[in-house]
C-alpha cells in the first residue's frame, strides 16, 4: 500500500483520533488544567511511540514537551517538525456553539478549541509520518518531532530546552504548520517574518500633578512633550525619522516583489475587515509590502494625567508610552532600541527628564528564497492543492523561528494549513476538514520532496 | 468708640466666635453633613441679624446661601461681599494634628478645616461691619452679603440665584476675600484672572484594536496621530499654533508690566516647590507673566491602547486627550474652542476620524487698573499692613467673579488675607491669627475708603 492510499483509508478514523486529541483540555495558561497538560503530552508521546517513533515526555520547568525521533539513514536529510499541543483558554464559553472540548463537525468544519491552533495542524504531520511507517515501514527523511506545551503561555522554557539540546535537535530544516493559507484553496509558504523591538518611554516633569491655572505657562507639560516626541518619530510620508533606522533594512529582490505582486488583494474588503475608512502607510509601497517587508513604529498604549470623567485641570507629573517597532532583515532589536533611545534623547528638551526602557525583542527571519528546501516545499504543496503556493512574508513575529535560526542555525518552512477566519484564539475555533486532509497529504509529499534535497 | 478700638477690644472674643463658626462641619460635598450645612447657614444669618443686618437663609435647590443687607443711604456706594461658609471634606483625617472641626491655636495659627478657606476670611468682613454698627451705628457704605454653601462642591445653583436676583444683588463693586496674599506681610490685590476653555479630542481609527504585526504599516495608528496633532499645537518658542489663537489677547499695559516687575520671584525656590529642574514657557515673558498674563494649552490627560504591565502589540482603535487652555482678556471660551477644533480638523489626516467635544469654559476677568475702587482698596490695605499691596493677576479661574461681571456688570476686588501655605484643601488647614486681625481691620478701612469713591 502507498502512504497516500493509507491516508485515504484512514480518513474517518483519523478524524476520530484528532477529536480524541482535542478532547483533552490542554490549556497551558490556567493552572487548573495542569494534569490535562501532562495527560495531553503523554497522549502525543504514546501516539508517536505506537508507530515506532522513539518518543519521550521531557520536563522543561514548565509544562512538558514531547520529543520524538525516527532515524532513516545518515544520508537522508533531517527534518525537525515543530508544533504545540497546548491551546488557548476557551473563554468566553457562552459564545461557543458547542463545548470547546467536545468537537463537532459542521458545514465541513471541525469545531473545537485547538482545532487549527495547533492540534489539527501538528496532527497532520503525525499522520503523514504514520502513513509511511504503516505502509513502507520507513520515512524518506529523518524526522524529529518537537511538540511543546507552552506556546500559548509565552514561556521561555522552550528556548532553554533548545539551547541545552542542540545536538539532539540538530537537523537540516525545520517545518512549522501553525498558521494560515493565503485564503481558501490558496496555499502559501511563508519565507519571512518581521522581528520586533519594544521600548517604553516616560517623560517626567514636576514631582506631582500641578494646578494648570497656577503653573500653566511656566512648567513644561510632560504629556504635551511626550506627544511632541512621538509626533516627530514619523514624517508625512510615513517614514520613521529615527537616525539610522533604515540603515540595515533589507531590500526586497525582484523575485520577492513579483511574489507580492501576485498576491490577490481587495482593498475594500481589507478596509471592511479592519473598520478603517482609508489605508495609510509608507509612501512607495503596497499595503502587503508595508505589512511584511517594511519596518514600522506603533504606539501600543499611552497614558498620562487624568483620564476619568469631566475635567481635572492639572499639569500631569509624567506621561508614558509603550512603543513597538516591527523589524525586517537585517535590523536587530538591540540596534533599533539603541537608535530609538538616542534619537528620543536627542530631540527631547532639557526641561523634562526622559526615561527610555529598552526591552529588546526578537530578530526578523528571512528564509533564503533560492533554497532547494523552499522549492521542495513548493512542489509538495502543488502536488496536493493542484495550484502553486503563494510565497508570502508575515508581518508578525514567531520568536521560536528566530531561535531555530540563531541557536540551531536552521531555516524554517512555514506551511500553514489553516485559514485566517479559523477563529484561532476566539470562540468556535475551527479547521476545515478538507484542509486537515490536504495537510497530511502535503506532509507525505513534503517528506518525499525534502528527501531529494540532500543525498 | 472708634470701630478699630472696638476690634482691639474684641480680639479674643472674636477668635472664640470664629472657632464656633469653624466647629460646624459644613462639608458641602458629602451628604452626611446636610444638616450641618443648614445649621451653619443659620449661624451666619443669625450672626448678621444680631447686628441688625437684615438677613435670610435662601434656598437654592442645593445647599442654602445666606443673604444679608444693610442700607446706609442712597448716596453711598453699595458693596457686595461674597464668601462661602462651606468647606472642603476633611480627609485624610489621620494627617491632621487636631480634629478638623475642633480648632486649636498653635504658633500664631488657628488650625481647623475652613480656617482660611473661607470662614476666617469671610468672618473678617462680618466683624468689619460689626465694628461700625456696634460703635457708630452705621456703615459708611451700603453692604450686601452673599455667603454661599456650594463653593467647594462646584454647583451651578449660585449662578441661577444671581441671574434670578439681579435687582436684589445690584451693587457698585464686589469684594471677595478667598485667596492668598503674595507672601507673609506682602498683601496683594488681584486685578485679573485667567479664563479657561476645555476640549476633549478623540482620534478614531480601526473599529477594534488590531494586531500590530499583521496590520502595522498599513493602518494608521490613532495614538501616533493624536500625538502628532498635539505635538503640533505648540512651536519651539512655546507659542500656540492654533490659527487666530492670539487674535484677542490683551496686551499688558506699562503699569501692569511694572507691577509684575515689582513682584519678588526666586526661581530656585519656585523650581523646588514644583519638583521641576528647569522652567519653560513662552519666549519673551517672565515666569510670572507667563502664568498670569499669557494664554496656555495643557493636556490634562491622555489615554489610548494598552496601559498595563508588559507589552501588548496592538494598533489601538482610538486615543483621546483632555485639553484645557487658559485664557486672558479678551479671549472667550467659545471662540477658542471653535478655533481649536478648526485647527485640529485642518491638520488631522483624512485616514482617521477626529472628534472634538467642546465644553466651553469661563471668560477671563480683568478689573480696570485705573479704577478708583482699586485705589481705594490699595489705600485700605496700606493703612493696615503699612506697606503698599502688590498688584497681581491670577493664573487660575474663579468662575463666580466672571458671573458678577457678565450678569451683574460688576468688577471684583480680590483681596486675599490668607497665605499660599495655609493648606487650603489639605490636612491642617490654618490661618495666621495676625492675618485674621489684619483682615478685619482692612475691612473697616476698606468700607471707609470705598465710601469716598462715589458721593
Amino acid at each position: 500500500m502507498e502512504p497516500l492510499e493509507y491516508l485515504k483509508e484512514q480518513e474517518s478514523d483519523s478524524l476520530e483520533q484528532l477529536k480524541e486529541f482535542l478532547r483533552i483540555p490542554s490549556v497551558s495558561a490556567q493552572s487548573k488544567y495542569k494534569e490535562d497538560m501532562q495527560k495531553c503530552a503523554q497522549w502525543v508521546a504514546d501516539y508517536l511511540q505506537d508507530m515506532d517513533i522513539k518518543s519521550e515526555v521531557c520536563e522543561t520547568g514548565g509544562h512538558p514537551l514531547v520529543y520524538g525521533e525516527y532515524r532513516t539513514s545518515d544520508d537522508a536529510p533531517t527534518v525537525l517538525i515543530y508544533g504545540h499541543y497546548d491551546v488557548q483558554p476557551p473563554d468566553p464559553l457562552d459564545l461557543w456553539k458547542t463545548s470547546p472540548f467536545d468537537p463537532i463537525e459542521e458545514d465541513g468544519y471541525l469545531i473545537a478549541r485547538g482545532a487549527t491552533d495547533d492540534k489539527g495542524q501538528v496532527f497532520a504531520h503525525m499522520k503523514g509520518v504514520e502513513a509511511y511507517l504503516k505502509t513502507t515501514g520507513s520515512i524518506p527523511v529523518n524526522v524529529k518531532f518537537l511538540i511543546e506545551g507552552e506556546e500559548e503561555a509565552v514561556s521561555n522554557n522552550l528556548d532553554n530546552f533548545i539551547k541545552n539540546n542542540k545536538e539532539k535537535l540538530s537537523a537540516d530544516i525545520v517545518v512549522v504548520s501553525d498558521s494560515a493559507q493565503y485564503g481558501i484553496d490558496m496555499p502559501a509558504i511563508n519565507y519571512g517574518l518581521r522581528g520586533i523591538a519594544f521600548v517604553e518611554v516616560r517623560v517626567v516633569g514636576p514631582d506631582r500633578d500641578l494646578h494648570s491655572g497656577s503653573y500653566g505657562g511656566a512648567i513644561a507639560n510632560p504629556v504635551n512633550i511626550l506627544c511632541n516626541l512621538i509626533g516627530r518619530l514619523q514624517d508625512e510620508n510615513g517614514r520613521i525619522t529615527i537616525d539610522g533606522f533604515y540603515d540595515n533594512v533589507y531590500t526586497s529582490t525582484e523575485w520577492e516583489k513579483e511574489q507580492f505582486a501576485k498576491l490577490p488583494f481587495d482593498e475594500s474588503e481589507y478596509l471592511a475587515s479592519t473598520g478603517s475608512h482609508r489605508l495609510h502607510g509608507e509612501k512607495g509601497f503596497s499595503t502587503l509590502e508595508r505589512t511584511a517587508t517594511r519596518p514600522t513604529l506603533d504606539v501600543n498604549g499611552i497614558t498620562g494625567g487624568y483620564q476619568g470623567e469631566g475635567a481635572k485641570t492639572i499639569i500631569p507629573s509624567w506621561a508614558s508610552a509603550k512603543i513597538t517597532m516591527r523589524l525586517v532583515p537585517d535590523m536587530t532589536p538591540e540596534e533599533i532600541c539603541d537608535k530609538a533611545e538616542a534619537y528620543l534623547q536627542k530631540i527631547c528638551p532639557d526641561y523634562v527628564t526622559l526615561e527610555v526602557t529598552k526591552y529588546g525583542g526578537c530578530n526578523p527571519v528571512q528564509v533564503p528564497t533560492d533554497s532547494a528546501w523552499l522549492d521542495a516545499a513548493s512542489c509538495a504543496v502543488e502536488s496536493v492543492f493542484k495550484v502553486k503556493p503563494f510565497f508570502t512574508k508575515e508581518g508578525g513575529s514567531i520568536p521560536i523561528v528566530e531561535t531555530f535560526k540563531t541557536v540551531l542555525g536552521l531555516d524554517t518552512l512555514l506551511i500553514g494549513f489553516g485559514q485566517h477566519d479559523d477563529n484561532a484564539h476566539s470562540p468556535n475555533e475551527r479547521f476545515l476538514i478538507k484542509d486537515f486532509h490536504r495537510g497530511w497529504r502535503t506532509s507525505v509529499a513534503l517528506f518525499q520532496e525534502l528527501s531529494k534535497v540532500k543525498g
